[in-house]
């Protein structure tokens, strides 16, 4: 079997751990973690654990005691707040054979941010003796530092913002005392629409090359690493060149964002049951105005009628679920906001709503370019309510794709 | 310090494993971990762990020795898939003392579903002698549960939609041996556009009361359990009643939802830095056409002019982001989508596009009832483009729940 594994005997044991009983009792995703582990692995680090313990002495400090002995590196986040609900301070000064003091400068920036008044002060201003504090500029509570002999433990706080402020120190600390290995020469490729048991077959003929597979709703992410590296590449690229999709960040919405730029393309969409989530992904990064325009989010069949010009006559033949409908929808879409391309998806989401000719995840979609006929398609997606919008957002991306780049 | 802890000596000792470098490299968050606790929490189980461990055999089966040393159950998720990258049924046979044995059962189900030919039929068939299959209903790999003595080991698919249809039996066969502890009386209280730490200094009138706090992006959470939860609850409700509202799930989407049902109102968005976020989230819940009739994604001006009517010299005068514009904004909103409520959101999402007055994060709002006045606010937000636009998001609906529950 072939992976993308740790190899060498001097890798950095990474640890990446979440406090929290928000974490553990399923209420907050770990994001934290997987923000963490994506930056350090694209350095070229490789996390060995990560773990979510919860707001409670003994395990904790179990926990904690396991990490520093295991890795060399360990990095928590959460449990650093000023509420009563976060021990992790007292947990620490334990851990490190430190007393708690007030840290009078942490103190002196909090007051100048915050006034002198504000409540609290004192507790977050308090840290365990060995600690090193790290600014915080975007909340109360700085991150802590400590330098155990030659392990280093980073403790920074729950809030996603605030700890994706504080990272850069933590990432300037590490490669100092740890510096990444020099990255093996590898490929990332993305394919819309896809099998992974396609790729997987065809990826069997290069048993020296180290694969990873990252199923998506609606597309595949293959990592390539090791041997035959490039010949993999190409063969993958020669099956499925109709399929791969350009995106540093790995996303069909950033995709679409970089075709239409390059072809110097307008878009906006027409959304029945996804509500407005095409054009929200298709926002997400930065810029987005140089190509889109706006949208319709026409969920009744009213908006339908009255700002996509829907034939009344057709909603009541086929349904608002039906290639007639989305074909109309994407034909009043593009003259009323004077686009070059555009797409419109009618579906059943579910749970209910569902006929035995449409089942609920029956969902219909119409992508045009200006002065082409539409393409058309219906498919039918599992799954929960959240899974079909979901995989019809990532279709309605991939449809975008598909007319962007091969009706050029 | 008081928390939502552990207590009795009886706790079923519980940990999730995502299995998989997808997860430990930070491509996929572990949301299987948050989807598979939220469950047992609400059942009244409390989680000892989580834990993410790479695909490779070492420390993948240290790992699972390890859990299953410590804890009673350990659910994993991943690694079972059919590619290359998957070694999970290796190790567990190891792990296990089991044989790989080709399960005619489940090779029969997976030809009846996927035909005599679907590729590599006989591995997904394949699993450790000693496991009991779990039927997939959404995918090829069935679940595996082992019976290891009184300890109880399941591996789940890593794709969600595959895990969530095989989780109820898993949750059957963990409730009939380790049957969950009788629920503590609690309550959990959600706020809106409230600082946590005003919340924390009223919940220190009542030490007894095991307190969580869970801060969302404009809106906080309240988790009260043991003591004096009832006194600390009508506390909570007496100081900040008007910022209280009601959702099962703990979101202010639904709280919207449920509000315009309640009030019999129908809603609809102009959405400009935001998308069409505003509207998905309002989507999420089944039923959303009994008040969500559709919105306008006003990215451009053009479209801000052409649908909403904004005036071209209002834009001219004090720009997109501005109180002028949304205003106009949400009055042209109401009478084209003929509804009872409205909301319009212009902002400057960044990272670029600020100015000394109008730095990046600035966001306008305006709220409006028919047949009343238009509310209307700027707010400046800290983050990244990301959180910008979830801040604005959340406030938005805020704003709606606002007009919706005082403007009665």
């Amino acid at each position: 079997m072939h992976n993308l594994k740790n190899r060498g005997c001097l890798l950095t044991q990474i640890e990446v751990i979440a406090i929290g009983d928000e974490v553990l009792s399923g209420f907050t995703p770990n994001t934290n973690a997987a923000f963490i582990s994506h930056i350090l692995f694209d350095r070229g680090y490789r996390i060995a654990r990560h773990t979510a313990l919860p707001d409670e002495e003994d395990p904790l400090l179990e926990g904690l005691r396991g990490a520093l002995k295991a890795q060399d590196v360990v990095i928590c986040t959460g449990g650093l707040g000023p509420t009563v609900d976060d021990v992790t301070r007292g947990i620490l000064a334990k851990l490190t054979d430190s007393t708690l003091e007030l840290h009078e400068e942490v103190k002196k920036r909090l007051q100048l941010r915050l006034g002198l008044h504000f409540p609290l002060l004192d507790e977050q201003s308090t840290s365990p003796s060995k600690a090193t504090p790290l600014h915080n500029p975007m909340g109360t509570a700085p991150g802590l530092f400590f330098q155990l002999g030659k392990k280093l433990l980073f403790v920074l706080p729950g809030v996603p913002r605030e700890m994706e402020a504080i990272f850069p120190e933590v990432l300037r600390i590490l490669e100092a005392q740890f510096p990444p290995p020099p990255q093996e020469r590898g490929a990332v490729l993305h394919f819309f629409q896809i099998a992974e048991i396609d790729l997987d077959t065809a990826l069997r003929a290069f048993p020296k090359t180290k694969v990873g597979l990252y199923p998506h709703l609606g597309f595949v992410t293959v990592r390539l690493l090791g041997e035959q590296v490039e010949q993999a590449r190409q063969e993958l690229s020669h099956a499925f060149g109709s399929r791969l999709f350009a995106s540093p960040s790995g996303s069909l919405e950033e995709a679409v964002h970089l075709a239409c730029i390059n072809n110097k393309l307008t878009l906006a969409a027409a959304e029945s049951c996804t509500g407005g989530g095409v054009s929200e992904r298709l926002i997400r990064f930065p810029g987005a105005s140089e190509f889109f325009k706006g949208s319709i989010v026409a969920y009744s069949n009213e908006i339908k009628e009255k700002l996509l010009a829907v034939n009344p006559s057709t909603l009541l033949k086929y349904g608002a679920v039906s290639e007639e409908t989305v074909v109309e929808m994407v034909r009043g879409l593009l003259p009323l906001m004077e686009v070059d391309v555009g797409v419109a998806i009618s579906g059943i989401a579910g749970p209910t709503g569902g006929t035995l000719e449409k089942p609920v995840g029956t969902v219909c979609f119409a992508a045009m370019r200006r002065g082409k006929e539409p393409v058309f398609s219906t498919l039918r997606f599992a799954g929960s309510r959240a899974a079909v919008i979901e995989r019809s957002i990532n279709h309605a991306l991939a449809e975008l794709l598909k007319i962007i780049i091969l009706e050029k």
